[in-house]
């Protein structure tokens, strides 16, 4: 078995890297809060100080961090991976960041001999758990056909989409359709709402006909019992849209709905809930 | 078993009054067209030259029309059922049109002892065929109570919203819903396309994860495939969705994503293709 660098212990990361340890790989992690590692430690986790720290001790690396400015720092920072991991390590950053940085990382770390695949992931904090996300990869085929016992841990829909940046952009479609699908629900009940009819008992007919999605079932059920614990931050969500508005951009084309649906995150959040979950767009609605 | 009278043998209609043949109950129909008669006759139905003359015949009467104009006229109209139907009649009107005039059909066939609900459905052509639709029913619950064993085969998901018209606007949700679901698949297929990233690979992806829905499904298929044969035509989800800025506006709540998806569904007809699939949609984002 592989050994396993793991960095990223956020509201995803914490459930993936417990599901390896529970798996039975041996999982080195890198904190920069002690008490994320605290958990996993218990686990049989060992813990190091830095990136540049954890990686001789890893075949693979996986890193689950915020943005594009996180994912640089620990691989290519001045403590990061690149320093000091062994050629043909094999990164996956299973983040959400911009396509595009996604490629220029991947060829500063082949100067190195260091594989990447960027695998990012869908499915929420209950998919990390439950060890069923669907996870979108790009990079290299047989570089995938390496890990994929470890993919098929964390989860159970893994799709090859294509070379370097292609799994980001498919994270970038998800992150439309999610966005857009929290807007559609929100109107849908603000309608509902105003004319005076039962919001629980529209969303129980529309989950029933061709409205039926995984939004609904999910966020929908958020909206009406107003609880907004993430989940998926407002303010992650707003910053996955502002790579799709900006990709959506340098490719020339134009997506009012998902600038729509951008605005709305972006009012959330300046409205001062940026760690509420994203479907609290209801609320900005 | 109730005598069933059946008007309107559109996609969804023909299946669904066939379905009531199968199970059994005797159906009369009254069709426009004498060819969308000829395979129900074929089937058992009796044929009537008008509501008017189908009306005494039936103790449950279905309609499922293109608008409210058409309602009216079969119901309340010259040769409408409302003339020659036996008190205690019960409608079904499984159209989908305006909440309001919904509410104000029930009140006129209501001093002829005539009940009504309105049941509009969600699930499409497939759903009418297999009987698995969601249907979304306002009005008196003891009605609803007296014709369950028929909406039961026709849909599996026979939710009593509330009092008239609340079905109408359950199905103003699952229009919006779907509307924008249509609109979020194309942005989305729209930036993985200009990316040169594989749209079949992004759609298996994403159904894996939070972005997975019946559009997706259906309507995703539908766009990789180049095949818009209706399905739902777009001049009935752009005629749909006008009925829910309608609402909106009477209501004094702003919409502004059913707004665009709406703009895209009149772009599409004025175009020239009023009788594609609404998910053609795709074809002028």
């Amino acid at each position: 078995m592989q050994a396993i660098g793991f960095i990223g212990l956020g509201i995803m990361g914490k459930p993936m890297a417990l599901n390896l340890l529970r798996a039975g790989y041996a999982v080195s992690i890198y904190a920069r809060r002690p008490d994320a590692a605290s958990p996993l430690i218990a686990e049989g986790a060992k813990a190091y100080s830095s990136p540049e720290e954890l990686a001789p001790h890893a075949d693979v690396i996986i890193t689950i961090v915020s943005d594009t400015a996180d994912v640089e720092e620990v691989l290519l920072g001045k403590s990061g991976i690149i320093h000091s991991a062994k050629p043909n390590t094999i990164v996956i950053d299973m983040s959400t960041i911009a396509a595009i940085a996604t490629q220029r990382i991947a060829a500063q770390l082949a100067t190195k001999l260091i594989h990447m695949l960027d695998a990012p992931v869908s499915g929420g904090e209950q998919g990390a758990i439950q060890g069923t996300l669907s996870i979108m990869v790009g990079g290299k085929a047989d570089i995938l056909e390496k890990v994929r016992p470890i993919l098929d841990v964390l989860g159970k829909n893994i799709v090859h989409i294509g070379d370097h940046g292609s799994g980001q952009i498919a994270k970038a479609c998800n992150q439309i359709m999610i966005s857009e699908a929290i807007v559609a629900i929100s109107e849908a009940f603000h309608l509902a709402k105003a004319s005076g009819v039962d919001l629980a008992k529209v969303r129980e007919a529309l989950l029933g006909g061709s409205a039926n999605s995984r939004a609904l079932e999910v966020y929908g059920k958020r909206i009406l019992e107003n609880d907004y614990n993430p989940g998926f931050k407002a303010s992650l969500h707003r910053k996955d849209m502002h790579l799709v508005l900006e990709q959506a951009h340098q490719l020339g084309i134009e997506l009012p709905a998902a600038n729509y649906a951008t605005n709305c995150l972006d009012r959330l959040v300046m409205k001062g809930h940026p760690d509420l979950d994203s479907s609290a767009v209801y609320l900005v609605t």
